[in-house]
């Protein structure tokens, strides 16, 4: 939205005129009193944009002066100055790092700093020097694109990560201070956000996880984890249906310890958010049985702020969503309340003209000596309320030893010894299972010797396979289960999970849909491959082999559109073994998400198949040439390697050596040696087939230019399987035809 | 939820009990008159689920009974019978077809024959023998599973598409009835849905389409463009993003044309709603700007569906939701309102005791007489609407000729002849420019002559470069304008733009975000290569070199992961010309939508590029060998195109004969004939080098075993794009040194 037509002079009649009609026009950001920042000395047109009874879309805003009055009756002056002071600070540092880099959003930190302060500087529990330290309050910044505002309040707070150095390579090659905030890359920041929505779900995941562990670990005499999980999200988060997803079953846990901060700007890249954004969002999240708090005046109503906070806090059945109106780009005179401060730097003269009008004398960077001895008491109270919390966990571990021990391992992501000699085994004579059935085994195998495992489906348990026997569900009312209920919510789960992943190391997070949907997720897998958050994804009818349900339901192209994904593991076993050593895989990967693609048909269990041979990626299941020269290699991965095992035998059988290969996860196999590449694709055998029951794109460099891929490059269809199988050319008889043609 | 333990003596105490206590005990699907059938022979405990007390979410369900007796005063016995027995033979056309089939959902059309039958027999306007008649009423099941239902109706109401044979043949190889609802199958199906949520969506593009289509062509004295858009959503669709997204615009639009039915049955997949959603939804819609009806008996409740589709017709400035509450698997004794009647075929014995319990004796798939009768007035009926408004466009068109004539071509998709002479073209002389630039150039140019072009970004239209200057915003108010405001709802976008393909052949729908956010959308997206839906993708940010904001933003594996999926073309145009020739490809192809991958940064108009190469997906731009025998071939896409020209030109000076290919879209390449390919890529020539900012994924069958395949098989970065192509190798220097270490 343009800046309005009101002069000047206008809006400082509008400003007199307030104090006598304050129902009527109000100017934000107007303090009664002189204070050494200078938000009175320019009150710009724009400012009062949000104000005209036009744009009161939400009732009266009267409140808003009358709170600041009692803001500056009921406060220290010289304290309310330094808050200022600090959140101008703030302001500045986002600013100055924005124009440095030429690049970047100064909008959100500078509209959102009042909130950024008052919850590092004052409501958040942390520790500084230990950002990993087990029972920090936990925040998110869902709106990622304002991460100045995260990497000024952790400079400030006195992190190691956020020095002013790295202030000044925001957005630079090889700096902690990237475009978009990302726990790989930077201590203090939790999760990986930027892509819009993404945070408030893993904030919902980060809740879920502490609801959780509170549940099964805290004792009448000990509550041993207590945090909060706080985030901010703005108008793009709200309007992602992802967002919708994870705030429906924040509702539905009653996640009473997440607080949700959500940045009302009216403002978002295309402009006013009238044009394509006029829901009532209040209403929306009552619907989701939140508790809506409104604080009608973000840019300077501190105590409003903090009686928010208040108030989430005596809220215990329901999560809290913070409506904070605010003005995008305050204190800028030209550019705040504009799409243009969103996400460009201010350009040198603005930054001035923002300087005289919050009256800011500082250079660059600059955190004035106050500011920085107020915020200087956190590295001692953080570590102060770290050393209390050990000493409070010192005494549950004497009188719960066996729950300490547990809680430990979860803390530090320690796997207890042995665990994979839970996974089951099988043998050819083992009947043969659908790999959905056989993943269920591994899963409650596991579940007895993983004290992190937990995890669920999108409303498909019964299909996917996924409960464990020996928990319930985890509810409301029953938060210390570990079978969760995600409804049909696929993008919310991913995020979800990433969100548990991340809580702690110990915490091994699985969800499932069907194979095809993760289309629906993808956004969040990625996140998951990018933030390094070793979630399993339980993905079952991977194929035409679900039959019936026909194209909509059947993955094509979706293995290989994993395996072009960066640091994420695309397992499809074939059988028992198989899925066993995908398990092993998945567990032992914490800082990579594995897919696990299941069939829903049965299917035997093969010889040579290895929970060993799965580790490697890609290994031989039979072979009866010599000196690694079979005439021809044939090589499949889950459902279609019996067809090559069925297809090799029948070869033999016509006087050929065949080697089958199960070529189960392609990045493990990456990784191994070339000798041990060599040995089970040797560069002079060039007869190759491969069968896969979906895309063959990327096989060409399996097989090489003389072998032929077998697989499906089309649609599915409506049939039963067998049926499909049949008419797509996916069988033993193709394979064979395939080889004889080129041997 | 499993069946109450309430006993079938206590069921039909409940029973007599009703009538004294109507606000507490009431038994659904229960009438007080002896009826031709006999939902009264048999009462099941299983039925009574929904109200008891615990579950009476929404408040008391005693205005079940008195509506029931009020139809029952109202109507006329007869009339009554024959409604209630063509509602049994849908819910037994689905049973039986489903019977045979052993495979599909019973449950909702079972649960949902009562507004099916209102809709297709007495709400909507439909020619059966004319499936694509322009101004039908469109119906969408969004709960694609129910399939049967919609099935049966089309059946009943005459369409070719469904005869009994088909009925017989439902999920069967090649059959017209496939396991979900696909519109390139079965004339009379809109879209295709079973994603979930995905059909909603569409149904709002649909209802778009028909707001714009009207205020664009409707006179005063002639309306020529008038029908509604029904949807039927369930549970799962109301718990999808993409459906709140959807939803929120079509409040936000107000689409007061647009009636959705949700069918609230309390029942999903793993049980009852309860464990995973219990979210307010008639509060989130009235959020989202909807008219909320509840209609609280959807069994046998009639004449309020009826009255709900009336008061639905009245709101004239928003969309309507009708909540029906029914019982999942109606009719079915023993597993009706469990979600074992969802997704399984009922089984012989229950079959028969469904039979029993709606005193059903026909065979299976028999349409008693009384009710082909009663429906076969749709034939005529239908021909006489479609003559109707045939004449009401003749005299339109005599009146309005110029517009006759543009709505005539979006009704058949003929395109105006010589459009593609709109297409700007370049030199090498040309300013470099960015490829998102060239798009706009190209989409305003097609503005002009493409009376169908509409579309719109999900709020990036500044950076994406989508606005068609010619045009304001689509909105509530405006109507008859085509930039289209999606807002930060790209998953929504995707689906609302096939509706729109949908609606008519001559609609061209673009819609755009940045490259990597196509994984928010990418289930759409996959949906729209399905149903042949050809949507514009406007794709821009396309690679690292979108910079600064790091990897959160920067695609590295989606090129190959479009290029892997069936039916959809995926386009990466270097320069003008290339970015015209993509548009040219992106029109021409009306049943399988385009993605055009388009840079942030600036490119040079590089010598040899044309429309005429990109319509051949890979051609030659430039080469100093003879007799098609280069010492190497370059290859590049995209921005990386220029760099391969520029190694090419460095190869040369030192003596090389090089060939410089651009494979700007993969899919249309393959098309071409073995000679064209040929004559790009000698078979001869193995000295390959490619050179694209994304992941090498697939490239080996481009290059060959001998090849190289310079890409990015990690994540991206945060920092200057120059600085990250360097550090990430992706430089002339690169494809040099490549190409020398070959030859």
């Amino acid at each position: 939205m343009a800046a309005s037509s009101v002069s000047l002079s206008q809006a400082f009649l509008s400003r007199s005129t307030t104090q006598q009609h304050s129902d009527r026009l109000v100017v934000p950001g107007f303090k009664l009193t002189s204070l050494p920042t200078t938000q009175t000395r320019l009150l710009r047109p724009s400012l009062s944009r949000a104000f005209t009874p036009a744009n009161n879309r939400f009732g009266s805003r009267a409140a808003t002066v009358r709170s600041e009055l009692q803001t500056l009756d009921n406060k220290n002056d010289t304290a309310f100055a330094l808050v200022d002071k600090s959140v101008n600070t703030i302001r500045f540092l986002a600013v100055d790092a924005v124009e440095k880099a030429n690049s970047g959003h100064p909008g959100l930190p500078m509209g959102f700093a009042p909130v950024g302060h008052v919850l590092y500087d004052e409501a958040m529990r942390y520790n500084p020097k230990n950002p990993y330290w087990f029972n920090r309050d936990r925040f998110v910044l869902s709106a990622g694109h304002g991460c100045m505002l995260q990497y000024a309040l952790l400079h400030l707070a006195g992190y190691d990560s956020v020095k002013e150095e790295d202030l000044k390579s925001f957005r630079q090659w090889g700096s902690k201070t990237p475009g978009h905030p990302e726990n790989f890359e930077t201590p203090g920041v939790e999760v990986t956000t930027g892509p819009l929505g993404q945070g408030i779900a893993n904030a919902v995941g980060l809740a879920m996880a502490e609801k959780h562990l509170a549940a099964r670990f805290n004792k009448p005499d000990n509550e041993i984890v207590d945090h909060y999980t706080y985030v901010i999200i703005g108008d793009g988060c709200q309007m992602e249906g992802i967002a919708n997803e994870a705030c429906s079953l924040a509702g539905h846990w009653g996640l009473s310890k997440l607080i949700a901060f959500y940045d009302d700007n009216h403002i978002s890249i295309d402009g006013d958010t009238e044009i394509a954004f006029t829901e009532n969002v209040e209403k929306r999240f009552e619907g989701f049985g939140w508790h809506v708090i409104w604080v009608k005046n973000g840019n300077t109503g501190y105590d409003d702020i903090r009686a928010a906070i208040k108030e989430a806090k005596t809220v215990k059945d329901r999560p809290t969503l913070i409506k904070v109106t605010t003005t995008i780009g305050y204190g800028s005179p030209n550019k705040a309340n504009t799409y243009s401060v969103h996400g460009s730097a201010l350009g040198a003269k603005e930054v001035d003209a923002t300087r005289s009008n919050l009256g800011w004398p500082y250079e660059p960077f600059h955190v004035p000596e106050d500011v920085k001895k107020h915020w200087s008491r956190h590295v001692p109270d953080g570590a102060a309320l770290e050393a209390e919390w050990n000493a409070k966990f010192a005494e549950y571990e004497k009188k719960y030893k066996e729950e300490a021990t547990e809680l430990k391992s979860l803390i530090n992501g320690e796997l207890p010894a042995g665990w994979e000699k839970a996974l089951p085994t099988y043998t050819p004579d083992s009947p043969a299972d659908a790999t959905r059935n056989l993943s269920q085994q591994c899963l409650n195998a596991l579940a007895k010797v993983l004290p992190g495992l937990l995890g669920g489906s999108a409303d498909l348990a019964s299909s996917n396979m996924t409960l464990l026997k020996m928990f319930g569900d985890f509810q409301k009312h029953t938060p210390e289960e570990r079978n969760v209920r995600f409804g049909v919510r696929e993008h919310g789960m991913g995020a979800i999970c990433n969100g548990i992943a991340l809580h702690c190391p110990g915490l091994i997070p699985y969800c499932a849909t069907f194979f095809v949907f993760t289309d629906y997720m993808r956004a969040a897998m990625r996140i998951s491959a990018l933030c390094e958050a070793g979630v399993i994804y339980v993905m079952t009818h991977d194929s035409i082999g679900l039959g019936e349900d026909g194209p909509t339901h059947q993955p094509i192209e979706h293995l290989s559109s994993f395996r072009a994904m960066p640091n994420i593991l695309m397992l499809r076993p074939a059988d028992g073994n198989e899925t066993a050593g995908a398990y092993k895989v998945a567990v032992l990967n914490r800082k990579r998400p594995s897919v696990l693609a299941l069939s829903r048909q049965k299917l035997p269990n093969l010889p040579g198949t290895s929970i060993e041979g799965v580790e490697k990626g890609g290994y031989i299941i039979s072979d009866n040439s010599v000196a690694n020269k079979p005439d021809v290699i044939l090589v499949g991965t889950g459902s279609e390697l019996e067809i090559a095992a069925k297809a090799g035998d029948e070869l033999r059988k016509s006087g050929k050596t065949v080697r089958v290969v199960s070529l189960v996860c392609w990045e493990l196999f990456d990784e191994q040696s070339d000798a041990y590449k060599e040995s089970v694709f040797p560069a002079d055998v060039s007869v190759r087939v491969s069968i896969e029951a979906g895309s063959t794109f990327g096989w060409a460099r399996i097989v090489g230019s003389e072998g032929k891929a077998i697989g499906i490059d089309r649609f599915g269809a409506s049939a039963p399987a067998g049926k499909i199988y049949k008419e797509f050319g996916i069988t033993a008889e193709a394979v064979i035809e395939a080889a004889k043609a080129l041997c």
